[in-house]
């Protein structure tokens, strides 16, 4: 896809309005999805929570932008005489708020804590809406650059011809613009190797079927959608060359979180020779985390299981339901995880590092040439 | 269950009306539950073919009773004056359509064999029709006994306490009553085990959250459904010590085709050292089918995965589908097969040519008794 051409409304997520003071936070509505395209707005931290909760905005770079904006709405309440300390204080208590409607994927909290970090080194003097969402904006347009990086990175592990097994949405809809994992499809399509995805509809949310699908048909990349247990048939019968997926956390050792089911897939495709790469900015990485036993996995409500996107009730009243959203992956099942530097290759931790040390060097060197710092 | 205190009425399908020339079938109406328990009554081999392929009744054993009956059908159409080589064809072309109906199933094919081989040892004196009312009703009556036997054989491997896990329907509306896998638990909780299962919902059909939720509920087994992708979840966390689940075709060599997603959630277990076994009658084995290659694999249509039970569409219009109703299985993923006579152990080639002889003498022997011979 060219992005270059493509307009700011075109995202995910964006701002509308202009500045700080009279704008608001403008999205996809995510559920309607396949079925309507449609936008909500959203003027209010507690709303932007609720919009994260209820997953109108999902996928873990996605949420980081949405984060980003809510900051903005924080910012704007501040009183106008506030001192720096009153302020980094009212954002930290939007931080909190935001980062506990979601609480496995880290970029949620990765960009909330950037803008409590701008807060803490912005003068009192300057208008701090207007600053934060001049870093939102930066986060965002940041977010494409990287996908388009990524995408590149990882189209260079696909090959002409390539059957690729896609989990989840890790497309436009799941970044502000582009994708992740899909990001390396649609590269890979553009770049004309002939390719084909094989689309888990991803149970029980439905990301692969609703979202993923309607995002290929729309850049007419051939593709077929598979219940999540038919994995395993093609597989074995010799149609999947390559898995893609993202990670909403990869621990510092590489350990990764992604979508339930992500697991499963990662173990029958080693056992079929199959290489697996996980598509990730490295703001997805947390090296605070030691290993994957330490990322928390969100379990979501029994009525995902029960009935479909509001369909039919398709199990008996009263069942009891284990609903966990995330899988943990073991690296040993993880060929690469490819990054806006590059792809990382075992030992994790010794990669992970590295590309991350690379990252934080450029946020804080633009920091430092925007003045901010 | 205590089973011998239950009516035929309680059956997944029995024979109403008493004699094979008044008489129909009546089978419980699977694509109604968890919703309605409701019947349809089924009185033309035509209709009996639209059952089993649009699933109103599934489940290999129970597809095997349900042709059975249906070739009593297929008699009574005989003019009584009518050959024994008459009868033979008509009940062949019979055969040819219902065998036609699924073609995974292999208990579909031995059931109709089985009265095609009883028209040829029968007098053209005698009631055809009522000839083969008896012997499906023996069959039926087989079906129960059989799990009974299984179940018991089954129990062995479940410890106390176990955390099973369990793919499909393989209970009562999966055979005539009692189960396959579902009977071993079901025998392995009156037992006083202890037992918990986790219930996969089985996409697309969702015939675990619709059917086996609905079963073990009613007999009061502690459980809780999951998305068939959380299975991978469960194992790392330790929370799965037993997969239990049945088998549409074993192959001679010991593959295993049964619901799609059997070979992810086997792998898996293996790779977490998580012992499979598998469930069937020896009805189920088919000595003719070398290896699981040779099993041929149904594939169904799109709307099966594009919407959900007749709810919400859930995908784009128009998108490609692949919809395999079933995998196939390396033997090496599982740990035993569980028959009526005792469980199968590697070397599968050996082991089940035992139990299909022993099978096969059985029925030899009360066709003798019975004087049909």
């Amino acid at each position: 896809m060219d992005v270059s051409t493509r307009d700011r409304a075109l995202r995910t997520v964006f701002w509308e309005g202009g500045n700080a003071r009279s704008g608001h936070i403008k999205l996809i509505d995510q559920p309607k999805l396949p079925l309507a395209l449609e936008h909500v707005t959203c003027e209010t931290v507690d709303g932007a929570c609720a919009c994260i909760r209820d997953m109108v905005i999902r996928g873990a770079p996605a949420i980081g932008a949405m984060a980003g904006y809510a900051m903005v709405l924080a910012a704007r309440d501040c009183d106008a005489s506030a001192s720096v300390a009153t302020r980094v204080e009212t954002l930290r208590a939007a931080k909190a708020k935001l980062d506990a409607s979601r609480p496995t994927a880290v970029n949620l909290m990765w960009a909330t804590r950037r803008m409590v970090e701008l807060t803490e080194a912005t003068d009192a003097s300057e208008d701090l809406a207007e600053v934060i969402l001049r870093e939102a904006e930066a986060l965002a347009d940041e977010d494409v650059a990287i996908n388009i990086a990524m995408a590149k990175h990882g189209a260079e592990v696909v090959q002409q011809g390539a059957n690729i097994l896609h989990i989840c949405n890790t497309g436009c809809l799941a970044t502000v613009d582009v994708g992740t994992a899909l990001g390396v499809i649609y590269e890979s399509f553009h770049q004309g190797k002939d390719i084909h995805a094989w689309v888990c509809e991803t149970r029980p949310r439905l990301q692969g079927a609703r979202l993923s699908a309607w995002e290929l048909m729309r850049e007419k990349v051939p593709m077929h959608l598979i219940a999540d247990s038919a994995a395993g048939l093609l597989m074995h019968r010799g149609k999947v060359d390559v898995v893609l997926y993202g990670a909403d956390r990869i621990a510092a050792d590489g350990w990764v979180a992604n979508k339930i089911g992500s697991l499963p897939v990662s173990i029958v495709a080693r056992e079929h020779g199959i290489p697996v790469y996980v598509v990730a900015p490295t703001s997805t990485i947390d090296l605070e985390v030691a290993t994957g036993a330490d990322i928390p996995i969100e379990e979501r409500g029994a009525e995902e299981v029960t009935s479909l996107m509001g369909g039919n009730r398709t199990a008996p009243e009263g069942v009891q339901v284990f609903n966990p959203a995330f899988d943990v992956v073991n690296p040993k099942y993880i060929t690469g995880i490819v990054t806006e530097h590059g792809i990382c290759y075992p030992p994790f931790t010794k990669s992970l590092r590295a590309v991350k040390e690379t990252a934080e060097k450029a946020i804080r060197a633009r920091w430092s040439s925007d003045g901010a710092k």
